[in-house]
């Protein structure tokens, strides 16, 4: 039998919205924006869509009105009664009322700040600005709608049997790369794949199939709608964009380089736990670990997220043990372009040494390589990005100098404040 | 939105059924039932399943409770109006009223005869006695619960993803053979599966699928259910059960050798063009060929249904020349263990030197070999034949002995009266 009511309410929609709540997000966004919330109120920041996958000409691809009405339905969202109790009353790692009253009344309240958008050159110019606690919340949706209608553009061409044939295909690729997984013993791993996702269902799909074929080796998602539906942990911790906006509005080379670790001085005082992640990378992991306070030393783990992931970890481990710590009790999270080869090898090589666990991104929720003529349907490298605060250019260094971000001569200048020296390039595929 | 009234009625069911109409049967049975309501309706046979898998135990993975259940569901069936209307009404390969009126009074009113079902060294021994025309419709319905049910079995013990990534691989693997096949210019291929499919969700899948990727090389399906509801054309002409019947009928040799000749004057009397289709194989092809009156080459064409197509399909070449006849204007229906590969292979041996058919059966319906473990859903070889009639055993011999039926001194007469020498075992999959 056929709901007739439900059919009928179905056809009043004007568009399918691909981001249809506010909590549709990474939980570490939430985290960050509690600690911005509280810290830089005030600071102006803009972001700023970056496809780096140049040759895919979103702008021919992508109906301007379409990702429009997308844009402004996200700005008529806000929190539900149901997402705030969730977020109030839920454990986080353990915790709970991580969220704290004053940044749940303001978030109760809050609506997306407007957005720019132009066409050029094929490509999308999307660009927010405003206070940064508000205009922070854009980098996600914004990245989701626009991996979404790519993928609707090119769906839109295919034939029902087809259509469901390639998710078949996703289904059974996923599902094989879940076997290979879930022989290993002592596995942590995480869903980190909601900004480069093929679409909300799919990912929502991958997470229950996770629940699944995973068992207790899965640990959560940093998805928190999804979380909250799928009754699993909301993971996350923190992101490049703190030390990033914290470098910017520094005023002096002495206040940048200490720009980094005033972030973590200010996440300590809010976190614990499993929340104290240390990310290095953003200026070079050496460096910043060579130069950094011991009581960071203590902290629970670290994110390794840019450059030779193996490096990273062995540099980590050296660091702990020049300052008395057993790196047999931290926690590495991997969270860089993971895919289930290399999880088994960074599994293999760190397991017993360390803590490893995985924060598996892009090739879990979107690996649609090969499953169309002209691989159309293949993930690509689309970041949205703190590009400024308080009118001055951010700047991103990473392990990996095709990461790299900012206006050259600032690269410069932060190269030689953090003693950053040769980078060994890596190609960015997700 | 939830349908209540939808989710509290389909908890009403008892049961599951898995065969839920008359006509979810082959479209030849009942072409064949019409014949044998006006030339045999008298004779009394017997059906009876015979399991050739003899590993696969089918009482032990079966509930003897459950498949009485579904037994007598079929017994409770009688053909509705809409079905009635449809056979009454359809054009089967262009022709009107292709059921008679008297028949088709008969069909309205029809039940399936009682069942007779034991267990016996862990298979089911399942007979069905009356008169023919009657008793022979439990064929395709026997066959289709027996099989559904082990798959049923097979599946009980799967969580839900993995239920849906079985048939996301299923899905996959048959639309890749659909993909190779769609390339082959002026190719004819019909659903001829329903006996041994996977699930009659599944065979509606399959020929859905078949519908969008194959386009007009899909020529139809042989259920009648499924061809009704999907508006594609019934295919199917003639079957063994026959001649075996009909030799078992004959009280002399010489009556015995004329048998499936008569079989075939008979059908010519009901049917033209693309029905008069020759079986030629139930007593060995070369010698029925040889001594086959002259009118039989005029038919339409061949199916090859045993021993290996290929010479089957010579020998049919060579007769016709040899009777006068153009065989490029000839159809010839290969219907034995087809797979994707043997479809590429004939079609290339012969199109254009016969107008070639395929009649794709076990695995286009049921090739889910490789995809559980112990393979427990690959398909096997069940077949529910006549084996008796007027207390006389039936005999088939066909083109290959492993397909060989009937008690061993009668298989030996039947080889004297039609002169079958050596022939070639061929391993029997499905």
């Amino acid at each position: 039998m056929v709901d007739i009511a439900t059919r009928v309410w179905n056809h009043k929609w004007k568009i399918d919205p691909i981001v249809r709540s506010l909590i549709d997000t990474d939980f570490y966004k939430l985290l960050m924006c509690q600690s911005v919330f509280h810290n830089k109120p005030d600071a102006r920041v803009t972001f700023s869509l970056i496809n780096r996958s140049s040759e895919i000409r979103l702008a021919d691809l992508i109906d301007e009105g379409e990702l429009r009405e997308h844009l402004d339905h996200i700005r008529s969202l806000s929190l539900t009664r149901g997402e705030s109790t969730w977020l109030r009353g839920n454990t986080f790692y353990g915790k709970r009322q991580m969220f704290r009253s004053d940044f749940m009344e303001w978030f109760e309240g809050v609506r997306l700040p407007a957005y720019h958008l132009e066409k050029r050159d094929g490509q999308y110019e999307l660009t927010f600005e405003g206070s940064w606690p508000e205009v922070m919340l854009w980098e996600i949706p914004a990245l989701t709608v626009l991996m979404e209608l790519r993928g609707r553009a090119v769906l839109d061409r295919m034939e029902r049997f087809e259509i469901q044939v390639l998710y078949a295909r996703a289904m059974t690729k996923l599902w094989e790369k879940l076997e290979r997984l879930r022989a290993l013993p002592d596995l942590r791993i995480a869903d980190f794949g909601t900004r480069r996702r093929h679409s909300f269902l799919w990912q929502d799909w991958c997470v229950q199939a996770m629940i699944e074929g995973l068992g207790e080796s899965f640990v959560g998602t940093s998805n928190c709608l999804i979380a909250m539906r799928r009754e699993v942990e909301a993971i996350g911790t923190n992101a490049h964009e703190l030390p990033m906006v914290y470098a910017a509005l520094a005023d002096t080379d002495e206040d940048l380089a200490q720009a980094p670790y005033q972030v973590l001085a200010d996440w300590q005082e809010e976190h614990d736990g499993n929340l104290r992640i240390i990310l290095p990378d953003t200026y070079g992991t050496e460096g910043f670990l060579e130069r950094a306070p011991d009581w960071l030393a203590g902290w629970t783990g670290i994110r390794i997220d840019s450059g030779d992931p193996a490096t990273g970890a062995e540099t980590a481990i050296a660091w702990w043990k020049s300052r008395g710590e057993d790196p047999r009790k931290k926690l590495v999270i991997f969270s860089d372009g993971l895919d289930e080869d290399k999880i088994l090898e960074l599994h293999k090589q760190f397991s017993g040494r360390v803590r490893p666990s995985f924060g598996w991104g892009t090739l879990l929720t979107n690996d649609f390589r090969g499953l169309v003529p002209d691989d159309g349907l293949a993930p690509f490298s689309l970041v949205c990005k703190a590009v400024k605060a308080n009118g001055r250019p951010t700047v991103k260094l990473s392990d990996n100098p095709n990461k790299s971000m900012g206006p050259p001569e600032e690269v410069e200048r932060y190269k030689r404040v953090f003693r950053v020296g040769a980078q060994t390039p890596m190609e960015v595929v997700v």
